[in-house]
């Protein structure tokens, strides 16, 4: 197909696919002329997965660069490629690691992730991100117990069992990526949306009221 | 105490203290001489709860003067009380009711509610932005379906019985206001960093790899 059929069907201006062919996020298409070229089917479901990476995830020109390179090398495992791409989508803290309660913090998410038997990383940027919610926790007087956060444990993993699941094993890598990372982001919406719901209807069961 | 204690034990500056007490967010203290008033605890629970909502919560200072009217005024029950805070927090959606697209993913959003019976009102956020995270993901060709969804609905019920049966019933009003605000933002970040470890972890044993 020419450039202009691809910009119909992926929805993207001819602008942007060049754009992306410049970055090297997109490959050239085959020369049919001095200023043609002729574009398939894998061009298509490459702009279907920047354009998630770019619209959903957020992601800035270089995240999505690296997603699409790992994608495209085959030494890389399944289980690295849909890491890398999670990394590039997880919020980032703000570690202190000069402060003895964040270290404190950060301790007390390494002793948890140890007695549960994850297998999460060392420098996974999420055991950052629990520590700070651990420390603003402990600032307000709200100290972190087993008991407290079993029930989180058990959600978190009731979900994530269920979407690592749910990844296609057969097919294109690349849209073995794009699933990882629509579900990362909008069903944290739907958890989030849904956690928020579960609340009310749990407030109104147990204080009665208006609702 | 004086107002200069009262700074020292809530962490918050005079003048802030001040703006408090002009915004109406605070009572005067009672005045012991033309320019001196003498403050209590009742005041440093307040500061408390305050701080709370404005740093934790990230609230603007016309949704605490309305949560602290609440917490004030005993006629509201705890139910609707716990629901003017969880409202304030809610983040909003962006409803687009001249949309069919919009109109029908709203509308499954109430079949689900029905179908769950669950206790949510007709006008609750949390409709609009379950919506919005449905019809992103319905955009992208991935339809929500009940087996999809039933994960996240037990992750999502499993957490807020927890969290509604841990607000204290005995004592200040303001203080169970103030648990449930803090539960409510930063506990939802530690499920969201939760559950990106158990993704980790499920991927792990999933597709083995380097983790």
């Amino acid at each position: 197909m020419k450039v202009s059929e691809l910009s119909d069907r992926s929805g993207l201006p001819v602008q942007t696919i060049k754009y992306y062919i410049r970055e090297g996020l997109l490959p050239k298409g085959a020369a049919t002329a001095a200023t043609r070229a002729e574009y398939d089917d894998t061009h298509l479901e490459r702009l279907r997965l920047i354009r998630a990476l770019r619209e959903v995830g957020e992601l800035p020109i270089a995240s999505v660069k690296r997603i699409v390179s790992a994608v495209d090398d085959e030494d890389i495992g399944l289980h690295d490629l849909l890491g890398t791409a999670a990394y590039a989508l997880s919020p980032s803290a703000d570690p202190q690691p000069g402060e003895p309660e964040w270290r404190a913090a950060r301790q007390d998410v390494d002793a948890i992730v140890a007695e549960l038997g994850w297998r999460v990383t060392p420098d996974a940027p999420t055991r950052d991100l629990l520590a700070q919610a651990f420390l603003a926790l402990r600032r307000l007087g709200l100290p972190i117990v087993w008991t407290e956060l079993r029930p989180y444990i058990e959600a978190a993993t009731i979900i994530a069992e269920h979407e690592i699941g749910a990844v296609p094993l057969e097919g294109e890598r690349g849209r073995a990526v794009q699933t990882a990372v629509a579900t990362n982001v909008l069903y944290e919406k739907v958890l989030l949306a849904l956690r928020r719901m579960a609340q009310e209807n749990a407030s109104a069961q147990r204080f009665g009221g208006s609702g």
